[in-house]
């Protein structure tokens, strides 16, 4: 009894993690790259590891988090002044109408973002997003949207990191908006934050120079811009991806088709009681392609529901 | 002589700096934001350092290091193909006549970057720069130019780092360019580079995924540009700043005006013999209203001829 009270007991860095071939092959693949033992061993400067936010690291239904937040700022502008609804899709935006103002798409959403997102310094726009997300409540589970991040992904960015990896966000979402909340969310600073980046402007206000958010944006994120993204801030290949859908396909697929080990992980959202189910359809999140070739690609699938112990990081 | 030997003596963290003013203000700032008993302290996650290159980390005459490289690159390829010479500054450009090449200004460069610095992928543009600063030589020092850094300013990076300081370079200059030198150099990783961008895609080359440098700028991170480039890229204000030129101006003063302690640093360029003098004057690294206004501004002027006890980290 006292050999086994006295011998080192390593605790599990992923308690959240069902027992399984997903747990085990992270921690698998993370034994391999930090042994400097073996073949596939990486130097800490190369262990880069990034992920996704949106599906990945918090929820995003009924819509992006971001989304609603904007939709709830131009609501109360309007409230001011209502002049500022000059279009439908404004108009829709202002009522909460989600289908409504994403019809255009993307063009819908920055037209949101043009007047939610704009004319506030960056500090300003950072504190107001910090203070929506931890007191507005979401629609179904009625928790702080700040709240609603994943206890095992938390795990999974802190094994990495104390395995000598450095850890990104590589997100559609604003950059600004992300970093209103990384830090004590994801414990991720503002440098190791990637995303959708809108047009700011140096320029003096009241006498003072200041970051002022103008509207429009000059770098999207997503898809095929998620490699141009890190090459752009990371000026690495990374070695672990994690994502959720098909707008993580490219980064995935530049992460896990260099020369050396890679890691790529799929968020796959399986569990309507815990969560919610989706995959290859709907507005939001959609996982086609990356859930054909995943097998193909030795990507590997987290099953929500049968991989996670728990889901949320603050308890509903 | 025991008792001598015996007591800690702390080693000059800046042994290439003469003692004077600047020095005792450099040494003086890091010890007032790194003591936990000072209302200055600084905690290490906000010990944000940003630093210019060309002209504050390494030399940057006759022309901008990469500016020479960008010509011979266009010469090479215009033996080969002198049909993509189409236009006057191209030619002189081609023939290393640096002031017809930037007689339209950036314009210039940029026509010049689109044929010198397009239609590879960041990997080959990389593996290229970094074989042509290590081989070719500098026009009037015989040094090869990846030599030509500022022993002072390694030193400088050094001892931030060792208070805890991240260190980065926020530069004109491209930033592919920069990361292809930046580790081995000045010990700086690529995410922790800010500097111009072109235009990157991701794309399918002979049935690979690469990362494809395709012509054209995205980003200029110059003047009022470099605070942009700090908020886009570190998300926070630095405390340490340090540049040679107006190009600047910007980023000293957004970082000097912050509420909490912070350190703006000129390296004035008053050294002929030892490397070159200039400062209002010139095609290049203009420095006049920062001149005018450091006193004023609390900003600290490096005099290079009798602050520096050395120039070159490599002896010439
Ligand atoms: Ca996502
Ligand atoms: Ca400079």
């Amino acid at each position: 009894v006292l050999a086994i009270l006295a011998s080192p007991v390593l605790a599990d860095p992923l308690p959240s993690w069902n027992e399984g071939a997903t747990k085990a092959a992270i921690i698998e693949f993370v034994e391999s790259v930090t042994d400097p033992a073996l073949d596939s061993y990486v130097p800490e400067a190369d262990r880069v590891a990034t992920f996704d936010n949106d599906g990945t690291l918090w929820a995003e239904q009924p819509f992006y988090f971001q989304g609603i937040y904007a939709l709830d700022v131009l609501k109360k502008k309007a409230e001011a002044d209502p002049s500022i609804l000059s279009s439908d899709v404004l108009k829709a935006a202002a009522s909460g109408d989600i289908k409504g103002a994403t019809a255009k798409g993307v063009e819908g959403l920055i037209e949101v973002g043009n007047i939610s997102h704009a004319g506030m310094t960056v500090d300003q726009f950072q504190k107001d997003a910090r203070e929506w997300l931890t007191t507005a409540t979401h629609p179904t589970t009625g928790m702080h949207y700040a709240d609603m991040t994943y206890q095992p992904m938390l795990e999974l960015l802190s094994y990495l990191r104390d395995e000598g990896f450095t850890t990104y966000i590589v997100s559609g979402g604003g950059a600004d908006f992300l970093r209103s909340f990384a830090q004590e969310a994801y414990g991720i600073p503002p440098a190791q934050v990637v995303g959708t980046e809108g047009d700011t402007k140096y320029e003096e206000v009241d006498g003072k120079m200041v970051l002022m958010k103008r509207g429009g944006v000059s770098f999207i994120d997503d898809k095929e811009g998620k490699p141009v993204g890190i090459s752009r801030h990371i000026g690495q290949r990374p070695i672990f991806v994690a994502g959720n859908s098909d707008g993580d396909f490219a980064m995935l697929e530049y992460a896990t088709s260099g020369e050396g080990p890679a890691f790529g992980l799929i968020v796959h959202h399986t569990d309507a009681d815990r969560e919610f189910a989706y995959d290859r359809e709907g507005h939001i999140g959609v996982l086609s392609r990356g859930l054909d070739e995943a097998e193909k690609r030795g990507w590997h699938l987290v099953d929500m529901k049968n991989d996670w112990a728990r889901i949320w990081s603050v308890p509903k």
